[in-house]
C-alpha cells in the first residue's frame, strides 16, 4: 500500500485553520466577522516601495544571488546601523520570508533530535518548523501572571540537556505582545554563553515597540557574537507579508556557511519582492511613527475594553501587535467556535485565535485567547462589544 | 564548545560553485568567461507578464493563500489542460520555485531514512534536498553509452528495499537533456504500481522538447492517480527563474493535505511573483515556438561541434537545454579548473560543469562534464573554438 509520511501525519495543525470553515459558514449566513486572529495588518503596503518594482529594468528575471542580491544586502546594513547593529553584507542572508530565516537556522545549527528551548506560549509554526527538521521544542511557560516575562532563568537551567543547542525568542513576542528588556535579554544571553548555546531572535516586530526603553536585539549584546542569529522578515515593518522576504544574520562564518548551502540548494529568494525590500531601506526615517502611533491606540483601545469585562485579565503587551487575554470560559476551542458556529450580537461577531494552539504543554492556555490587533479603532470597538455580549451568554462561561 | 550540525557539514557542495573564485580571477585578468556551466537562460522575460505585475493593483501585499492565489491556481488548471493534464484547483500546491515542491514531496511522502530511487546523472539539488529531508538518495546509473536512456527495468527492481518509498525521474532531463518516450514512463509507472511506490516527476522543462513524440507527464500515465507527484516550475518555461514560483501537483488526497500543512508552516508563496504567473498562463498559444527553435538550433550547434572534437562523444539530447559530453581527460573537476586558471585562447575561455557532481557513485562521470546551452549560436561557436583548442593542449588529457 502506498503510504504517505509519519512525520506528515504527525506535524501539528493549527487549530486557528479548524475555525476557517466556521467563519466561512458565519459569513455566509450575513454576519460580519472582525477578524482578531491572524497577524495579517491592515495598514497599507508603502506606495513607494511598490512603485520600485514597477520601475525595476530586469529584462530577464534572474536567478538572483543564494544570499539574495549584493546590492540589498548592502542596503540592509544600513537599515541595521540605523537599528543599532553593525552588520556587513556578508552577515546577511536573504530568505522566502522569516520562515526560511528559522529553517535554515535550526538546519545548520541542530542536528535531528537536539533540542531547543522556547518560552511558551509560541509562535505556532515554530512547531512546524522543528517537526520538518527533525528539531526536539523544549518549552519553558511565561505565565500570564507576570505579564508573560521571560521565566526564571532556574527554568531554562533546568530545562538544559545534553541535547539542547539553542534557545529561540520572540522579541517583542508573537503571540504575548511581551517586549524583553535589555536586562532580560543580558541575562538569556548569559545562560546561552554559559552553556554554548546559540541564542535565535525572531525579531519580526522589531518597529512596533511601545515603551521608552529602546528594543534590544539579540546583535546588541556584547560578547555573544558566535551565539546570536537574528531572524529577520520586512513583512510586517513594512506591511509586506506577501513578499516572503526575510533575512538570516549573524556573524558566526560557520553557521553562515553552512546556511548558504542550504540557500543555495534552493537557487535564491524571491527576485522583484528583493526590489521592494531594498526600496523599503530608503523609507523616510520617520515611516514608522504613524503605523507605531495608531497599532498603540488599538492596543491601549484593546486591552482597556478586554480588562473592563467580567473576568477578563489581559495584560497591557509593550510591542508588537498582539495581546493574549484570560477569559472566563471553559475551553476556548469551543468558545471561539461557538462565537462562529452560534453566536452573533447585531447581526456581528469576532474571530479569535485558541491560545491552546500557542502552547506544547498539553492543558495550558485552555482559557485564553490571542487577538491581533490590525483592524481599525472602531473595529476594534465593535468586536470588543461583540465579546463582552458574548462572555455573558456563552454556555461554557465559568463565572455568572 | 559552540556546534553547528553535523547534517549541514555533511550536505554536498556543488562542485560548479568551487570554480566560480577561479571564474571571477579569469575575468580580472581580462579574459572572457563563456558560461556553458549553469542553467540561467538568456531569453529575455517576456515583457507580457512582467507588465502585469507593474500594472497590478494590491494596496496591501498581503500573505497569499498558502497554497496559492486561487485565480492563479484556476489559471493553471488551463495551462495544464493544453498540456494535456486534468487537474483541478484543489490538486495543484503553488511554490516557491519548484525547489519547495521537492522538498514538500520528499517530506509528505518519505520518512527519515526512507529511500528515493533517482536515474544518475542526476540534477544535484536532488541531494540538498534529501538531505535537509533526511531521505536515502538510491542512484541507479543511466549511461552515456546508451544516451542516457532509462536504466533496465531490472536496475530499479534491484534497487528496491523495504524503504524505498519513491522514484524520481526529470523529463526532459537535467543534467543529461535525455526526453523519456511514452513507453519509458509507461515501464517506470508499472514498477511504482507494482512496488507501491510515488513517482516524483519534475518536469521544469516540458516545453523544451525536440522530438515529434510529445512530452509524457507523469499526470498522462492510466491507472497512477494516487502514485503520481508533479513537479513544476515556471523558472524555465517563461525564462523567470528568480520569480520563484513552482507547483507541486497531484492528485493523492492524503499527500496534498500533508503538503498543504508545510505551506501554511511557511504561510504563503510568493506574492507579486502569482501575478506574474498567473499572466503567464495567457500568453498566446505560439509562445513557445521561437524559444524552442532558438534552443534546437544550439543544440544542433553544439552537439555537432562536440562530435568534431577527437575523442569527444555527446550523445544528442531530446529535451531541456543541457547535454553531457564526455571528453578525453583525466579529471573533469580538474579540467574545468585549468580553463578557467590557466587557459585562453584569443582572450577566451570556457566555464563548463564538471559531471562529477551529477553523479552519486563515486567516480562515474570523472571523464564528462554538462553543457548548458543558454547562450546565443555566435558565443556557443566561440566557447566550442576554445574547448577544441584547449583539449589539444591540456596536460591531463587522454589522448594526443
Amino acid at each position: 500500500m502506498l503510504t504517505v509520511s509519519k512525520r506528515g501525519v504527525e506535524m501539528p495543525a493549527s487549530p486557528i485553520r479548524k475555525l476557517v470553515p466556521y467563519a466561512d459558514a458565519a459569513k455566509k449566513r450575513g454576519i460580519k466577522v472582525y477578524h482578531l486572529n491572524i497577524g495579517q495588518p491592515d495598514v497599507e503596503t508603502p506606495p513607494a516601495i511598490m512603485d520600485a518594482v514597477r520601475k525595476v529594468k530586469m529584462p530577464i528575471l534572474e536567478y538572483s544571488h543564494s544570499a539574495g542580491n549584493e546590492s540589498y544586502r548592502k542596503k540592509l546594513t544600513e537599515y541595521y546601523a540605523k537599528a543599532g547593529i553593525q552588520v556587513n553584507k556578508d552577515e546577511i542572508l536573504v530568505t522566502a520570508g522569516g520562515s526560511e530565516a528559522i529553517m535554515f537556522a535550526f538546519f545548520a545549527c541542530l542536528d535531528a533530535g537536539d533540542e531547543v528551548i522556547i518560552p511558551e506560549p509560541l509562535y505556532a509554526n515554530y512547531l512546524g518548523f522543528a517537526c520538518q527538521t527533525s528539531v526536539k521544542v523544549v518549552p519553558i511557560r511565561s505565565a500570564i501572571e507576570t505579564g508573560f516575562e521571560l521565566p526564571p532563568l532556574s527554568e531554562f537551567e533546568k530545562a538544559i540537556t545534553s541535547r539542547t543547542k539553542a534557545i529561540l525568542i520572540c522579541n517583542p513576542n508573537n503571540p504575548t505582545g511581551y517586549l524583553y528588556s535589555r536586562d532580560e535579554m543580558l541575562a538569556i544571553g548569559e545562560i546561552c554563553k554559559k552553556n554554548n548555546l546559540y541564542l535565535f531572535s525572531d525579531e519580526a516586530y522589531r518597529e512596533f515597540c511601545y515603551s521608552e526603553e529602546p528594543h534590544t536585539s539579540v546583535m546588541h549584546l556584547p560578547g555573544l557574537e558566535d551565539n546570536a542569529i537574528l531572524i529577520d522578515t520586512i513583512s510586517k515593518r513594512y506591511s509586506a507579508c506577501g513578499a516572503r522576504i526575510g533575512a538570516m544574520v549573524t556573524k558566526n562564518k560557520k553557521v553562515y556557511d553552512l546556511a548558504i548551502k542550504l540557500a543555495q540548494t534552493r537557487l535564491s529568494p524571491p527576485g522583484l519582492e528583493q526590489v521592494l525590500g531594498e526600496a523599503a531601506v530608503d523609507l523616510p526615517d520617520n515611516f514608522f511613527d504613524e503605523p507605531r502611533a495608531e497599532y498603540l491606540r488599538r492596543r491601549d483601545l484593546l486591552v482597556t475594553r478586554l480588562n473592563q469585562m467580567d473576568g477578563v485579565y489581559c495584560p497591557n503587551p509593550g510591542g508588537a501587535f498582539y495581546a493574549i487575554a484570560q477569559l472566563p470560559i471553559d475551553d476556548c476551542n469551543k468558545f471561539c467556535q461557538w462565537l462562529l458556529e452560534e453566536f452573533s450580537y447585531n447581526g456581528q461577531s469576532v474571530m479569535l485565535a485558541p491560545a491552546t494552539g500557542f502552547y506544547v504543554t498539553p492543558g495550558l492556555g485552555i482559557n485564553e485567547v490571542r487577538l491581533a490587533y490590525v483592524i481599525n479603532l472602531e473595529a476594534i470597538h465593535n468586536a470588543m462589544d461583540c465579546l463582552e455580549a458574548a462572555l455573558k451568554v456563552y454556555p461554557g462561561r465559568t463565572i455568572n
